[in-house]
């Protein structure tokens, strides 16, 4: 009865990432307008100042801040009008003690000038003079070159998910191409012997499979890749002819399915013999999702996971250990939970990491309220009701009314 | 000086509502395998029960519980096997008073029975007789049919977006083809004299073009299709005459830039012309996003956006109008914000909603603290260090070190 030696769920992560030292996630070149969602695979640093010159940030007249000294509603200075910047262009005028240029927002800052002031606070007295109703200290509404980002400054790091704005950034220091992590190759074998593929209509005793629509689209959230998926009848030849096939083009196959004991033991038979070293996870002290089996097998580089079959534990297994690892090897940082009260008294399961499933709910004050959301594990409309989970650590007893809990996005 | 007179969000949004009153989103059907991210146009209703036999939830024998009143770890109550059930089958045994019939997790529940009790309270008397050390109540181990879902109930709404756990509660239904919005067509125009495509190099006086990719990724990230984007010259016609062909396959067009006086008046013009009923907004009171006008085209059913040329606000903006309007129009609902505490004493702009960007970090104690992220509005790299932002009504003064906010993710 191996099944009897369950790991936590940290120590199955160290023994995934042990067994998986020497498998670096592949990296690839992509163009940065297909990018979005991808993982940095290497820390960008900007190779220039941005912005590379000064910039004005308003339509006015660059001065020399200490000539407009003085200068106030009714008392205005009058400089003369040296020239004018246009947009998009260099500038060769310089602007010295008693003259100003006219910039408009963004243009550049001539030489000489350390100031802007704001049209709205200036008059043109002649063509070639302008009064200026307004004291502006060194600095007043220019950008510097390198204020938005200095060469040589890392501005986004390895692991970083491209979000618009870091593609933002990356098309500003001109970097159109960027490494990120190839996605993971996933295959995905669903067994049972109920179980039909979801279009078809299920005889006496059968279901349809969950599992494979579940874990693909899953799959997909994290950015890998599916190389294949199947559904198979509960026969140890079968599965061990399938997950051996998957193994070539996959970085790891997950296999779910197998609820009653004799089942279990097949999909762990399997991957202790697929796996190089066999299965090194027999079972896991989390609720739900203590069928949870992992092996790795070096020569193939392939990770074996095999999954509880009730579709919520699979799915929430798969994201505990799959998400996490693509995760922890890409560099990448968990999201930000969401700081909720927990509405009711909820007692744990001791000895055990519970995973409870609890939907939000705003309160007046708009804080935020994390109702657990009950139903068997095998219930997928329990999963989808959800809007995240609350972790209970083993040594806990349970949660009290009103206390504070962080609520992970499923 | 229309710019003077302008919209709260509010109103503005109230606005695209109205003038796109009768621009239905269009809807297509999608393949179950690929909806992922999709956004249901339709209420999905169970057409059966989930699961629509009675299941076991355990490798047991099924009885009825009645029989085993009585029974505990040393007084055994005998019982007659009267047969065994398969997974995947029907079963045709009936169980009667004083007989029991094996079942496998999942497994169908013979007729007549009316709780299982675990193999592990189970014990083999002979060939054709168990031994049962437990009582079990009547439903004990049981899923009924229908406890999963409930023929003819709305299982997910319209508006729903697609989620690998919903993916598999269509998949238990046997819904392998759904109804999903058709999304938005975009076409994305940056104007500037300065700017120059992401891959070239800029000359003096030149920057990058961020706009065109930030609000690229931006719109593929609200699932929107990008039917076209260009960089212009600032020069009217040129604009107008891009604008005017983008608008016969785009659902909106999104034009940005212009952050001199004289060009935002040319993008209000253009908008202003191009809509049937001339532009509606023509100024935000939003900090930053003052410089946004929104127009809409008829004929054409065009939604016209002109945003502000900074890079930040023109990706803030485009979040607050035309992610809110898709999610409106498509019944979605809004991503709980997080709860967090504001790390210092914030001014606000007054009359004006503020939109303050904000980095989180996590207290000891679990709670999140939303940090102010400082930097002109014309900064990407502002943006990208920044997890979220804080709305600051029009109404309030600002935010005390320590207050409650909710932060939105960007």
């Amino acid at each position: 009865m191996r099944l009897l030696n369950v790991d936590t769920v940290e120590e199955a992560r160290q023994k995934m990432i042990s067994a998986m030292e020497c498998h670096e996630p592949e990296t690839i070149e992509k163009e940065l307008l297909d990018a979005k969602g991808a993982t940095l695979a290497e820390d960008i640093c900007a190779g220039e100042n941005v912005p590379f010159f000064r910039r004005s940030t308003v339509d006015g007249y660059a001065v020399k801040a200490a000539d407009t000294q003085g200068a106030g509603e009714s008392i205005p200075v009058f400089l003369n009008i040296a020239g004018e910047v246009e947009m998009g262009k260099g500038c060769d005028q310089t602007v010295t003690s008693g003259t100003c240029v006219y910039v408009p927002t963004g243009g550049m800052i001539p030489e000489g000038a350390d100031g802007v002031v704001m049209v709205e606070y200036c008059e043109l007295f002649s063509d070639s003079q302008a009064a200026i109703y307004q004291s502006v200290p060194v600095g007043a509404n220019i950008v510097e070159a390198g204020d938005d980002m200095k060469e040589g400054e890392i501005v986004l790091k390895r692991g970083t998910k491209l979000t618009p704005q870091s593609i933002g950034v990356l098309a500003a220091l001109g970097i159109t191409r960027v490494r990120v992590y190839h996605p993971w190759r996933i295959s995905i074998i669903s067994t049972g012997d109920e179980l039909v593929a979801p279009k078809e209509k299920p005889g006496p005793g059968q279901v349809r499979d969950i599992n494979t629509y579940g874990i693909y689209a899953m799959s997909r959230q994290l950015g890998f890749e599916v190389s294949g998926y199947a559904v198979l009848k509960d026969e140890r030849s079968l599965l061990f002819k399938t997950a051996e096939k998957a193994m070539e083009n996959s970085d790891i196959v997950v296999v779910s399915g197998g609820s009653s004991q004799g089942k279990k033991d097949e999909t762990n038979s399997v991957i202790d013999e697929l796996a190089s070293e066999g299965a090194f996870t027999h079972g896991l002290a989390l609720k739900p999702g203590k069928p949870t089996i992992l092996g790795y097998d070096k020569p193939s580089k392939t990770l074996l996971v095999g999954l509880p079959g009730h579709p919520a534990a699979a799915m929430l297994v798969f994201k505990l250990l799959v998400g996490w690892l693509w995760r922890t090897r890409t560099g990448g940082k968990e999201p930000y939970p969401w700081t909720a009260e927990i509405s009711t008294n909820l007692p744990a399961a001791p000895g055990k990491l519970t995973c409870q499933l609890v939907h939000l709910e705003r309160m007046e004050d708009g804080r935020l309220l994390a109702c657990p959301v009950f139903g068997r594990s095998g219930l997928i409309s329990t999963l989808s009701r959800a809007d995240g989970y609350v972790l209970i650590e083993e040594n806990k007893e349970g949660l009290k009314k009103g206390e504070q809990v962080s609520v992970f996005e499923i």
